[in-house]
């Protein structure tokens, strides 16, 4: 049992608070042999990186990387990996008016109703700072993904903004990594830009966002019946990250409107293997992967963190107004993308192993002969 | 590790098929002293038992709890409790076509290729009739917590039917038991009825559907950061419920659309502690309870075995269509309301023995004195 | 987390008091497709079972085993197996006289004063009845190794009786299943015979045994650093047998007498990969197979049921005598053969499984080109 | 499933090689509220730190530790606590000669055969430098049961080193902090400084030892059937620190060679609660603590590293001679001692925990009234 772990044979243990001295995470049961070295990590690491545009937080962390056990000559050994960031812009002084008070939406109270303590700097431990721990591991995932599964690919984009949806007309993967956003609609992009602006400026105000990530290329049989499952541990995944209150897969929510004939994935037989005509399903039935694309959508509330005041308490009860100042993302989906993606890499991962431990990776075969 | 197992105090690994003897769970790490007989899990299997009204599977299973271990004179020892239900309704040769083709929508495609054998008699392990183990669980937990946090009570109902949706002017707690589809809403619940018939009899098909779960009276400090979320476990919960597609707590996927000043639940102080506005959060912050309601809402896709004939494979890679006789849901939602009870009550306990583990119940005062 | 479960990817449960209605197990993780029968596992429940000879206990139990779930068509299918084993012949009356007492060296009385509550007929959850579900899952366990690591051989057999030990002059395999007592020397069975009959007799007395259990044909490369080691998981899984007060691997506690010099098993390069000139390690190095006989030895304390009086107190704490009637081994290490045997079985099964999960069973090569 | 972990509640997960940058380990589970600062760590690990004594390894190190999370203002908030060691004296070149062979008695071999790749340097992971991560951990566990269990005391001595043991008669608490050794015999200590500096300077030779852990104070009711035994995981904790072949409860192995009656530890009431008139038990009964002494001891083997020349193997295959230089404990039993106590204190921590979690500290009552 622990409370900061999370995969089986992956196993991923984050640490670290926003304003203490470093973050990290140990990485347990990876795969040994893999090719790995700090910058492999730190690629992935600066795309979370805050301060990289005027539309996230401007506090400035180098989140540089340092492998402290778990490799060899740049190949993992399979014994753990300690991965460390040191903090480095932290401005604690932001924090000392919030000691006393508990800002609404926030883990300030819940933290001290449960432990009768904490550490109100930046939001201790539920500051989402520790997601650059998430996003290291993601990246040992990928070094192991790319020995194990070639081919299968992880992208996460924006699809929502607030109000403002993307049009799936115009979806283009080119456009992703060419604006602030990871939005893969060119027109929304521009336009959120202003708005994301407008709201930071001069409404003092944030919003939140849905975020979706899909796995190419993920090989048939990963996943397990009944509390094993591929979405279920996805849904695990998503919902641990901060500020986010749904998860969907495949159609998500939107299933419950479908009628059973609308709703099935019909199969066909390809050149490969089954084919199917559509995707409702999400590239999971019975918590078993099926080969086609995984499909995963999270919402992100709005950073509770605004410069508009709102009503609260004190610790001895009384009342008092909150104005959030420190540096804060306007919307926290933004930088929840490569967070996304690092949490599908693991699960991913964690998953292929567990098979492997179970299967052999022996397989029934469809087809003839 | 396990695939069958969920909870870390309070752990249920539950074992079974559809058209095997038997099906049933081990409950390990319950409280000692707690009052437990048969009939009061019973009880709680009667709500999701099949056959009980026209809208649902006419498989006749009296699903009957018998308790192996673990209780002594009626009162639970703290040790292992097993429980088992026979299948009496087996009716095996309802699946004897379908050993060789995979239904679309169902797990036989993946289960196949995962395992290279499987149990095809009504889907086998993957059989929503897992969830009558689930039931009996929950229904351990919930004689826990009326021990443990006397005055929590969990409830769920359905707030959709396909493109139907309840008016939440017309919710009423006592609505609830009052017809066949645990809705809120009385006008609904009519329309509800005759729109199922119809789709039963007239279209062969099925729909999907939205289950609302509430706790109330939970005390705060239940959950911890960062994968030991409370909303983390309960999404887990609720996406390994045969068919979920989607999961959200309090706003869920709506709390993209909000701006940080509509989202944040402004606190106040109450007679007994904090007070909210608002339950946008539904209930968790930062992953620990607030003592507000806790609200958790998924989506059940339509069953896939439906009368209208789907397009499918065979083993071989030949082409075949598929119409699922045997005898199922039109609209399984409604069976899942007492599982998402049951797999509530189930994480509830475990966080509450969690916490007292790791804190003793030590809490952070707020307030005067 | 869960106190009545062991393993990892192999993790069976038990379940089950002495003289409640059955007792059991659920085992998770599996390998599908492995062939599995009841009569596949009741040959090794057999060799456990209470009655076999005059030298155990004479409760009459058949043991015969019922297979619930995660078997089609005499093959596994990789969902959990539910093995019950129905309780036939409790007398219950003998145990009414001791509900308010507590048997010196019995779990009686920490069993009330951890929980508050306890099943005293035979002892409930503490009576090492539960070992006919260890062993029933070490059947399982072997089906399992019969496919992946055929060759590999598990063999349990008593090495001392109180103080009596076997000559190792005239250790014979073959005499191990020719005795009562799995004994290899056949001398020493002899005498033991004679012993154990004056001692349940006549000194209304019980002894204490060392059990060897040696595993011959394990591949090299199972285990791992540092807690999660095959000696570790060993001496875990032979501690946690009723009765179990020393565990050794190897040399064992002999190893402290030793030197540098005298302990080291020099290696040679043997025609099919590393060989060592001797085995004081017990097959095991920095917790990882090294595909010599891997040697487990523990010790039994005397059955503490005698019918000699043995002081002690009532739950109101006033003095009383215990003499335990009922029907005992004078012996319980005889039974605990076929016990360490199981548990070798499983937690080998286990450990082949997380290696090939983490290593896909890729190795380093010794030896030319 | 974790390799690298221990514990359930009190999570303990360790990283580092011999002769990487940094070693350490992640806590998460810690009770909230616990004084705790790094001089208050730094005190055990002084205890037990290389090049102490000359009858030690002459490595420098100073073992300084550094808490990166899981404490504000000196005092445990809950969350991960991270505890990190810089090496500060590799000296990678004394092992560049090994890299291609596999000293005997090492675990070098058996890495390379199980992961394909090894960092050779100072053995790597498999290195008993990892301890002092234990050691770490282990202070954390005393500063919480400072709080939670007042009175507990956990003391550890060597009771024999090599052929040689003490006298009982002589023990003297006082002593064992008296000499190079955590002798509790002082004339035994005197003899074995002269044994063990001929032994390293004139024989080039290394020797083992036993050593035992008393903890008193401990309350009844910690443990758990069946595999949550006390024993279980202390045995456990035992089993997976470097170089232990054997370990032993109470009696241990010498409980199978006493009768039934002679084990018994008889049951009086004392003012207190009962009491026993022996301990052959040591303290744990059923797997749950008595509240009497619990008593552990554990075997080491003589350390591998020795200056005389034993027969091996390269990874080629062919014959060669390793004189391991480097530097080495001629006993690494003597600093066991301190890892021995660190892993009694989180195991009991653990347990304490757990026993809260499950039962609430609700305990069955033993006497009038």
């Amino acid at each position: 049992m622990s409370f900061n772990s999370y995969g089986q044979m992956f196993r991923v243990t984050t640490w670290g608070e926003s304003h203490g001295p470093a973050l990290g995470c140990v990485i347990d049961g990876c795969p040994p042999g893999v090719p790995l070295n700090a910058p492999a990590i730190q690629h992935w690491l600066d795309r979370r990186r805050p301060g990289a545009s005027k539309h996230t937080t401007q506090r400035k962390e180098p989140d540089a990387v340092e492998i402290l056990s778990g490799t060899f000559e740049d190949v993992t050994t399979g014994t753990p990996i300690s991965l460390m960031i040191r903090n480095m812009d932290q401005r604690s002084k932001d924090y000392g008016e919030i000691a006393e008070t508990f800002r609404p939406g926030h883990a300030d109270i819940t933290y001290w109703q449960k432990y009768g303590v904490r550490d109100y700097r930046g939001g201790g431990r539920s500051s989402a700072r520790e997601t650059a721990a998430r996003v290291a591991a993601g990246g040992v995932a990928r070094a192991a993904l790319a020995e194990l599964a070639p081919g299968l690919t992880i992208t996460g984009y924006l699809v929502r903004m607030g109000e403002k949806v993307i049009d799936r007309a115009r979806f283009d993967w080119a456009a992703i990594e060419a604006n602030d956003f990871w939005c893969p609609d060119p027109v929304a992009a521009e336009e959120w830009a202003g708005y994301l602006d407008w709201l930071r400026k001069d409404d003092h105000n944030s919003v939140g966002a849905v975020i979706e990530v899909v796995a190419r290329g993920v090989p048939p049989g990963l996943g397990a019946p009944v509390y094993g499952k591929l979405d279920t541990d996805l849904a695990a995944a998503a919902m641990s990250i901060n500020a986010v209150k749904g998860v969907e897969i495949g159609e998500g929510m939107a299933a419950a409107a479908l009628t059973g004939r609308a709703n099935a994935d019909e199969i066909f037989m390809g050149p490969d293997g089954p084919e199917y005509n559509s995707n409702h399903s999400g590239g999971i039935l019975g918590g078993i992967s099926t080969g086609q694309d995984i499909v995963l959508r999270f919402a992100v509330k709005p950073t509770s963190s605004i410069l508009s005041p709102r009503k609260s308490i004190r610790k001895d009860g009384s009342p008092t107004e909150v104005i959030t100042k420190g540096r804060h993302d306007p919307c926290v989906g933004i930088r929840a993308v490569p967070v996304g993606e690092a949490m599908v890499a693991a699960v991913l991962l964690d998953h292929f192993l567990r098979d492997r431990g179970q299967t052999g990776g022996v397989r029934g075969k469809i087809g003839a002969g």
